[in-house]
């Protein structure tokens, strides 16, 4: 557990303060009072450090590690990359990006940075390197925050300038070798496309290339091969002076890079989490929404992470930004900590009094001090974190389910032309996972290069790519037992987006063969019977046919399919394979993977039926140790039935049977082994 | 009958499949067995005839005709200049587009060529006379296919390069001699827009010029004209050593190319036809579209055409693409045969592997081989049309009605400014469209320029620009007899989009004097009564006055113009001129038409009243033989009633009275001259 | 009143006519006719009046207006910068406009010239003396129109170009005078923002800066400068030899420019009025948009304005155009006189037969001469104007009421990020504005600079950024008995967008502490109960604390802030402040401002309750004479009940109790002393 506590604090900006020391006098006096006991600090100094080029500054950084020493306060050391200085971009804009229409950026915003410029690379090591010997080895200084939210600069993530294209080149000839190769892996005959000069491949452009869906995907491969390169560079730049682990800040479902990639090299996974609570008073999307998406960091590395940003009350940048209701900073950040978090940090510290963000959510306003709703509730959090760290020490989740979520499918099924243009990868694996969380079932999201060993269960619904083996990863897990479940559209194309043929890479596991592919318009809409109740079948109607051993579960009904499988399961050595021909809607996924989790025999913590809102997670020491946490998503008081006898890990209350919530609860339950569970 | 039978086949591209000889015998071999007769080659296969500049490789090209010779397949042989190779752009990049923006495009898609440029033109020409050396004479190359969709570039059709500039210039100089000339026609001294120097004229782009409408229109013609001078440069170029026909496949309601201009210098009319069939349960609106549209291709020759791509499946680009219902591939097949077409085509007959376009619906698919429901079902269609195609030789359509339907006009009313900016030219021909298809009634969708003495009835909706001549051919045509249709914010200017003064050209005619126009939001919408029932008036509703002898047949209820005309018909010679000053609904015009019909004397094939869902269409043979398709775009059985003693054409049967049709049914109907009708 | 009568008539271009003498004979004949007294001429006569360039070809110009002057025709004589000609941008294209994207204009369009480049500046300067010296003097032409429309370009308003930004650096120079104090202005150490050198600042673009929110409100603010200094600049020119005022055409609603700072060397205000007339059934919100507009222009100077622009029938840019209903000519036209326009001058005397305007309402269409209803209209118009002159003459309304609508805050709110990001600073304006005018109180619309003293009560809605001073202002008038009315985020930054810490600078005034802003979702919205009904809190819910002495009117009702202010008012010094930390509806808002009327004791004109549809205004002359103007928006008949005894102004008929209004009918009222009121 880094740092030897839950890590409490957050983003702290001092260097917009400096002309103010009672400002910085006053934070560490209310940090204390709020039990913050870590600080973010140097995301955006670049400015502040080094004024001019060459030219350090790092005078107010020190007496500030100084400081917060003293206080017992721990340091996450940032790297201050994600925002460049005017002096840099003024002498060198070939640091700036260039956007997909060929034109250079101008300086402005932040993040907008070429990561494979060489004067990039050669300004940001000098200052990374500075900061590694003057505070490498600090005691109270205990991570390296490199750049910033790697990929988000308010475009496509990515840059053009020729720098990049050459080094788009240079890793594809790396990767194909011939442009024999290259020409036949992304079939460029079609439409004249393939090449007979390096020199004529270009990255993706609005008024160039578009239309090679394996461009497409390599190029993306490609950003983020290029943006880890350059995280790479960083973390060597920082370790100069110092061993201190270093991690990168992810961000919340973002396409632009393949975190199962960039993982490699960073130590510990952090990431910023900003969900929509009180969109609807019904928060269990957005709550599904967070759950999944900490799955995510947690399955990349199975260890926990930190929750890097989060907003202590609204954020500034959505249409419209509700204020976190009583309770819900409590439970959001309860829920990290369910999911594998070691950490409940806040974007900000304090509102700035101009630019950006002056109106993001902060532990602190501009006014009023500690006399807040907010900084009531921060320390309330602040309060009990500090009483649960001992308990969850070396704890982790570790689910017996995973659902497959892959980066480069994502990319890859968004980008073909074809049954539908308007597919949705992450929805689609929400409305998968929303089965699981509703049924407080806990799944790792993995890639497609994951060991799939350690699960009774794998769900890889619209799987459209298969990256070379994972058939026979996936072959070999049903076989020797598993429970796998994909969908129509899954299976198509291989690693450079060629479609399969001859046949599925799973017939023979999922005993289906199919044949065509309906998006059928909303008067079109069919439907399949399952468990007593008919369901919509939607969106994508796979027309299959099942193989003689194969049981079809459901069938369309309508239409010229009708008959037709909508729903198969096929015994496969000593596993299962589910097959959804058919989308449909919640409703039925909520009851087919009732009986999915029924037949691979995973369940809940509690081993109980969960009350709609309710959900629960759950960290197991080495030991066996359980930490179960009961999470209530309604602002309502709910009671969860049948639950057998459990300990409450912070009050030692004993619950029998049945347990009482309040609105936006999260309890906290463990058992002894001679509870008998 | 090009090839002397219907041409069944569709695009075929083996240069995907070159490495891959098995394919290209399996081929050729199911090819056979759905009846294929013929395949169009070569259309994107540039790189692969030609993979360095001058280097030609046409071996491969060579064997696969000699094999197609070997199988009696006809081959539509198209000239490469769609997609431009990589060596080419490489080298010459002024042989890519310049967008709008004034940046030139990068390599990439297909179709973005300058068919100014010099040197575009130059190694077009040369590849193109070696295909004609080579092939030019081959007894199973039946037709030159010239590049391929032309203007249908991802953007907006056209090149902005300095090429481009100055030839406009250059056209323009030749149609108006002078500058003041030019001035005067345009209007030019609004906003001191008169040029006073040839230089300063520019295309219309979104950063300069886009209010001068008289600008706009010009610059489209200049578009068209220099698409077709490229498309005649490329018919030269495959004369050299051939004497076969040459067409351009045309597209789907295409804004960007004025076809009646473009079909000079084409032998044989063909385009593409991608209905959006299944997107309402009601087929209705789709097949009315795609007649309109077989129409307009008939017409542009009154000729036979060919329909040269259609998808036997679904196509790849929609939101999302039903596939088509069992039935539909037939019905939509014999819908082109009846309404002029000499083929039915496919895009595609095999889905390549990767690519923009590997989900795009075609004969074969990735797997399944033959055993699929559509190779069956084009295999069946096959079938039919072997057996039809001695039963059409020789006939046409030769429909008594016309609607006008003219790209200028399109233009014109779309660019202007004023009274509504949401007009949609296509929309309103479709409404008075349906009208005559509902009814069964046969009409040429015509362009200004055309002669009009061959119908007994024309109408012309939204016919806002009038051509040199066309007031007075209509005259004529009215004066001697016929029935003409026109509608409010019709006759408004002239060429160059100058408003006519003094009064409408048709004055005299129609019998009307128009005020003003409305064009009224929805609370505001008005109402008439006709024939027992009142329509609502909207859109944009004319306030004019009828003449003493103009019968007024519906006036409006409501509102400061209550009592004033909606619809009026005036006789003028031995004529009559229908004027709807109101624009109404659907249902208004299904019952206005119906009048208009009596009153014109035109009736369709059957002479009978026809269910909701069938229309009918009729080829007539020189010797007056008369071929009769009933159509039932239902997708459920129905009884046409009333429609005398007929014969079935494909199976002698004998029709009395009523006729019961299945599903999505094609009749063919004959009728022996001593029938009596 | 300038040129001693009401002026009536409106833009007239014989530019685009010279070759149709018989056209423009028939012009002025037909000006008479209608009782026209007034034109605008030369607005976009660049190019006929300097042909090529420095040779200047007045000669038609001078006939014109002397052909004017023996009809007794007043003229505008324009300068005509705002549309250039070819030979000018051919030869110098710096004078156009640099895009935000860096790319500068292609000629074309109009108003799109750079206001800092030197030769514009040169050449404008040249042909505006050419103007002054020939008809600067001449005895019928009584008004520079300078320019058209500053500002409204198709774009963004502005200018990029590098003599653009090297003024804005000038410009921040002078304000700032060191870079340290700009840096702490804009707070630009978030994001490592702060510049060390001016050459690194630029315009906001967006691919450069758009995140600095001070930058944006000093870059807004540098563009009015920037078309200030080239107006003075034109002014400057055609004062050279003439001593004639000067205005320019302001908009509807204009946020390119801040008319505030612009007005300074506008002699007479002047505007083009284009409301959206029968959009809806109910016209009140059209009425209501326009009164407000009037009233800006009114209160920029607190004097009587002209009506430069407005149409006599339909516009031709929107959507749709619906016609002018019979009597809204009359009624808007009222409108206007009766908020204190001396004009009613339309856009345009007659249709072009050409050109982006052609089917612009016009006095003159293109067919039907005078026979038209439009004709009729504005002739009925004409002559009831002539008869209403003197009777006008030398008065002005004079409100007791002020709403604040100030450009610099509705650039400031609009541009923030947060707590939403739809703030829409009109609307918010419009609807506070409406209860006014449903009640019949009149308010001047007026910037944060303004004086208070003449006002018994003050509105200033969403009021978020104070200039420097404003806070005491309110202060002080609040102190000496004034009502003021605010509501949530308003005082929350400064004048460069910093945020104020420590408190609102108003707290001791309203009495309330604000907390935090909730920008609830749909389903999340709140209510208070006001005077015995349930209102609707939303959009943005403010949570604070009420002091103890201040009344709490109404209070939230659900969600955790139940029981927080909701409406407050709080008594401070002889005056009061009313608080409205809730967002709600219009009906509230007429509500709550019939008890703030009664509060600050201000009352309609005819102390009655007015019908819905129905408002007053008032003209007062330096005697106390009132004139009364009673509009009845409504098409339909309308009774006012309750108005003592008025004496019509026109017929001298008198009435007493109750008024009967016709559709669209305007009533101007006077009343003699000794009537007692």
């Amino acid at each position: 557990m880094l740092g030897g506590r839950i890590l409490y604090g957050g983003d702290y900006n001092p260097d917009q303060w400096l002309e103010h020391p009672e400002v910085l006098e006053q934070d560490v006096r209310l940090m204390k009072e709020s039990k913050v006991n870590c600080v973010s600090l140097g995301i955006f100094a670049w400015a502040a450090l080094e004024p001019e080029e060459g030219v350090y500054q790092m005078d107010w950084l020190d007496r500030l590690i100084t400081r917060m020493e003293e206080e017992d306060i721990q340091i996450i050391l940032a790297t201050p990359s994600a925002a460049m200085p005017h002096w840099l971009t003024q002498r060198y804009p070939e640091v700036m990006q260039v956007q997909a229409d060929g034109r250079r950026n101008l300086p402005g915003k932040r993040h907008n940075f070429c990561y494979t410029s060489p004067v990039m690379r050669e300004k940001t090591k000098a200052i990374d390197r500075e900061l590694s010997r003057r505070f490498g080895r600090r005691k109270n200084v205990i991570l390296w925050h490199i750049s910033n939210e790697l990929g988000g600069n308010f475009a496509d993530s990515v840059c053009h300038c020729e720098y990049c294209q050459a080094a788009f080149r240079k890793w594809l000839k790396k990767k194909y070798g011939t442009l024999q190769n290259l020409n036949q892996a992304w079939w460029n005959y079609f439409w004249s496309h393939n090449y007979t000069d390096w020199e004529q491949i270009h990255s993706p452009v609005p008024n160039g290339e578009t239309t090679s869906t394996a461009l497409l995907l390599d190029w993306r491969r490609f950003s983020t091969e290029q943006i880890h390169d350059f995280y790479q560079m960083e973390v060597q730049a920082v370790r100069e002076y110092s061993e201190l682990p270093a991690t990168t800040n992810f961000m919340y479902f973002f396409k632009g890079l393949d975190y199962n990639r960039m993982k490699h090299g960073v130590d510990v996974i952090s990431w910023d989490n900003y969900p929509f609570w009180h969109k609807r008073k019904d928060e269990v999307p957005s709550a599904v929404k967070a759950a999944a998406n900490h799955n995510i960091m947690r399955a990349l590395k199975r260890q926990p992470f930190l929750l890097m940003e989060s907003t202590p009350s609204a954020v500034s940048w959505r249409e419209y930004n509700p204020l976190k209701r009583p309770g819900m900073n409590m439970l959001a950040g309860m829920q990290a900590i369910a999911h594998g978090s070691d950490s409940v940090l806040y974007f900000q510290w304090r509102k700035g009094r101009g630019g950006y963000e002056k109106f993001h959510g902060a532990v602190l306003d501009h006014k009023n001090g500690t006399n807040t709703r907010v900084f009531r509730e921060v320390t309330e959090l602040g309060e009990r974190l500090a009483g649960l760290g001992e308990k969850i020490q070396g704890t982790v989740n570790r689910p017996k389910a995973a659902i497959l979520f892959d980066w480069e499918n994502w990319w890859a099924v968004e980008d073909t032309q074809g049954p539908r243009l308007d597919i949705k990868y992450v929805k689609t694996i929400l409305s998968h996972y929303r089965a699981f969380w509703e049924q407080g079932i806990e799944a790792d999201l993995i890639g497609m290069d994951e060991p799939l060993d350690d699960y009774l269960l794998v769900s890889a619904p619209m799987n459209y790519l298969y990256k070379d083996g994972y058939a026979d990863r996936v072959r070999a897990f049903v076989e020797s037992g598993g429970v796998f479940v994909t969908t129509c559209f899954s299976g198509m194309v291989n690693e450079t987006d060629l479609c399969f043929t001859e046949q599925h890479p799973l017939e023979d596991v999922l005993g289906v063969i199919q044949e065509e592919i309906d998006a059928p318009s909303e008067e079109f809409e069919n439907s399949f019977h399952y468990d007593g109740k008919t369901y919509p079948a939607k969106f994508l109607c796979e027309i299959s046919h099942a193989k003689e051993d194969t049981e079809v579960l459901a069938s369309y009904e309508e239409d010229f399919y009708a008959g037709y499988p909508a729903v198969t399961c096929h015994p496969f050595g000593k596993g299962s394979a589910f097959y959804l021909a058919a989308g449909s809607d919640q409703e039925f996924l909520r009851v087919f993977y009732r009986d999915v989790f029924r037949k691979a025999g995973v369940e809940n913590a509690l081993r109980a039926k969960l009350p709609y809102g309710v959900t629960t997670a759950e960290r197991i020491a080495d030991d066996g140790t359980r930490i179960v946490f009961v999470m209530n998503f309604k602002n309502e008081p709910v009671i969860v039935e049948d639950i057998g006898i459990w300990t409450d890990a912070e009050t030692q209350e004993q619950y029998e049977d049945a347990l009482q919530m309040k609105p936006f609860e999260c309890l906290v339950l463990t058992k002894q082994k001679t509870d008998g569970n």
